[in-house]
């Protein structure tokens, strides 16, 4: 019952004979929507499942994972495609559970800041729902993501330094486990010493060991004043110092964001801005008129101690959304920097001590490998995206592209940081977990993956390897 | 392999000859030190391991590991023994492992807010190191515990509402594993997105899943400022409310505590106060001068808009220190509200807006039960403390008050709560676990434990009974 699940035609044929008796045309198989769903936003090639379905339920969920299982036939979730590391891709292909249509907000607790939602609900979404209330749901990686998703994936994005990540914002979750099984990690109360910690087990374990059907989440209020403001700085030394005595200070910043000269320039291209073209510090704090308005003052003095400025500060509404959207254009804006070229994004953490020599020797080896890609970083957190620029066309660089990711990686592991921040490990990020982590720990991983899922059929092939 | 361990006087023997041999007086087997290691805070009766070692190195406990598992006898870690649920009893003998000895602070990294320690540290200890660099470790269950202890146990307190519980700092753990190996959870980094969590699943098991020896924490800024101060409210209902409404409001609390009338008599009686008994909140806020100033003062209103008052405030060290000094001693206050009875603790953990029903509801069956038990509650998180006064001569007052603990655990889970905030399961709360998590969580336990423990040797007969 262990190793590779058998991915003969013989399963696969009975496996899409039961999906499509059970559930009619809500399974898919044809080739575009196939190969939409193993769309990895990387080099990595493309391997479509071999057929989507689109439950409606928990039970329907169960239902095809028995169906599955009864065959050896591996099962892929999918949230909106948007991670960046082949995770929905099916190299031993299966069926891809599309959670398009388990998109509904269950329950709203005020009283309690907490949600109960199902996993295709997005975060967009669901902001656009809790409005009303008073209430967000911080995470914000970017993309318009589902939320089961962002679970699976331990996402984080602008907002982790200050209301964390993921795993700091799901209180519970029904996963459907290997077996069918419906297996609830935990109850609504807000901390919980009864036992392992499931939640965080499930949570950024990518589709490996069960399937969300369900979450409860955290939610917090919206804050009554916001700040946002861009500060300069003369280098990225001196830009990752400010960030590093912000949070010292203990000043609790909602968002501190670096983008190096390049990005800058790509901004200013892409949104019509006309930043100065050096490293920058994009800042906003939360809270009441007068915290924001404290909180404001001692960045800027941080900031200029460190020779930062000249400020500008937006505290208007449009302005803010101005400048931001500017930050969350920056992958566009980067794009923009060489037309005709496919952008890929990587992510690593440092300890923030190690982040200005970190972006600094990532700099000089982008330059020496000859390769445009600029660098935009959630700073409070030791953790940047490198957004590379690759001439497919020309195969030495795009070799050039994978090597650069392999040093980074190698890179913030020796600076006692991690091989991903955000974006996960999906099939990209394997080859370095066991520099990262060490062979106890893989093995670790790898005997509760076969300890949950003895079969190997759930979304095999991404984080462990096994033997 | 499996099942239970072999608990045989041969292997046992075998075991205290390699251990002596290779520990000399490191290992001891008086009976007072072995009764002192099984001592449980609890009615559980007294279960003491065979022998205690003190190991002085990683590679010690490697050593002990291997010996243990060479014969299939348990192995118990052992911090301070403050645990409230038996976690150090040792129901099927075996080895203690006292942490006494590995007691250094390794690496201070003040620029990155982390520190790197040996499990025996206590966090008193730990903060009175940091004091000198402005930082601290804000995680405080009221008991000099270890900090291996803490983060085996999930514990929390006080200022988990801001802080978070152990589970929030700390980012990473050498872990000895039953098979002898040295796992490394994690590193430096504050976040990743690199597989498993395996921070998080080694902190709350209890030793069950393996040993720690070396925790990396994360630290906290001494905060600039701090106010504190003491407000009663004409019931329970409208104390937590008042707590609702703070926490809604995005004051940033950094303490919220519920005393009940009962127990604000004995604070008075052991602390030579004259607070009015009351249901009272003491609260604590961290920031600047500034801020403050301003949550204790939108606190105040939220106060006096719910009935609550007058307000006591303290400002000065020496006021504030006194209040928490009493509110630390609830615990020995209550003692003393029934001299020569014995003081069992349990708690629970409810969604904030069912907790003053569950409140209201815990003091009418104690009252019923003609039971003696003040309540202290980390209100912010929905989370309180019944200290029961238990007449060890009177048999039946026992078993109501062991009824009581039954019943409260099954109210919190009924109203989506958890049978323990912070306490941890142990011995004494294994058997609300099922209705808490239900069969599929439960059988996941199970299999993650035999996954990585398949002699059934890390801490045998807590939390999870192995078929």
């Amino acid at each position: 019952m262990a190793g590779a699940p058998a991915t003969n035609k013989t399963a696969i044929k009975n496996v899409v004979t039961a999906l499509a008796a059970a559930f009619g045309n809500r399974l898919v198989t044809s080739q575009a929507v196939r190969e939409q769903h193993g769309n990895t936003l990387t080099w990595v090639a493309n391997q479509p499942p071999d057929a989507v379905v689109f439950p409606q339920t928990t039970e329907d969920v169960q239902q095809i994972v028995r169906i599955c299982a009864g065959h050896d036939v591996p099962i892929i979730p999918y949230g909106t495609g948007t991670s960046l590391e082949g995770h929905v891709n099916a190299p031993l292909g299966g069926v891809s559970i599309d959670f398009r249509d388990m998109n509904k907000v269950l329950a709203v607790h005020a009283e309690d800041l907490d949600c109960v939602i199902e996993p295709g609900v997005t975060r967009k979404a669901l902001n656009e729902y809790l409005r009303d209330q008073g209430l967000f749901f911080p995470i914000d990686p970017g993309a318009d993501a589902s939320l089961g998703g962002m679970a699976a994936t331990r996402a984080s994005g602008t907002n982790a330094v200050r209301y964390g990540t993921m795993k700091d914002n799901v209180l519970a979750m029904k996963v459907v486990l290997a077996n069918g099984e419906l297996m609830t990690t935990a109850r609504r109360a807000k901390k919980t010493a009864a036992g392992y910690d499931l939640t965080r087990l499930i949570v950024g374990s990518e589709g490996t060991l069960g399937v969300i059907t369900e979450l409860t989440l955290k939610l917090s209020g919206i804050p009554e004043a916001t700040a946002a403001g861009v500060c300069p700085f003369p280098s990225v030394d001196a830009a990752c110092n400010a960030a590093i005595l912000t949070i010292q200070s203990g000043i609790p910043v909602a968002r501190i964001e670096l983008l190096d000269a390049l990005q800058i320039k790509a901004v200013n291209a892409y949104s019509k801005l006309s930043l100065p073209e050096k490293p920058m510090l994009f800042v906003e704090f939360h809270g009441t008129d007068a915290s924001v308005a404290e909180q404001s003052e001692r960045f800027g003095a941080i900031a200029t101690e460190l020779g930062g400025g000249p400020f500008d500060w937006a505290t208007k509404a449009e302005d803010r959304n101005r400048l931001w959207q500017a930050r969350h254009d920056g992958y566009h804006a980067a794009c923009q920097l060489r037309p005709g070229t496919s952008a890929f994004a990587t992510d690593v953490c440092v300890p923030i001590s190690r982040l200005a020599e970190c972006v600094n020797a990532t700099q000089a080896k982008t330059a020496e490998l000859k390769l445009v890609a600029p660098i935009l970083g959630h700073v409070g957190d030791g953790n940047f995206h490198l957004t590379m620029l690759v001439d497919m066309n020309d195969a030495a660089e795009l070799e050039r592209a994978k090597f650069l990711i392999g040093w980074l990686a190698e890179l913030a592991v020796s600076m006692d940081g991690t091989c991903t921040g955000e974006h996960g490990v999906g099939q990209g990020k394997m080859k370095y977990l066991l520099a990262e982590h060490g062979a106890p720990a893989l093995g670790a991983m790898a005997a509760i993956k076969r300890a949950l899922d003895p079969q190997n059929i759930m979304n095999p092939g991404k984080i462990v390897t096994l033997a």
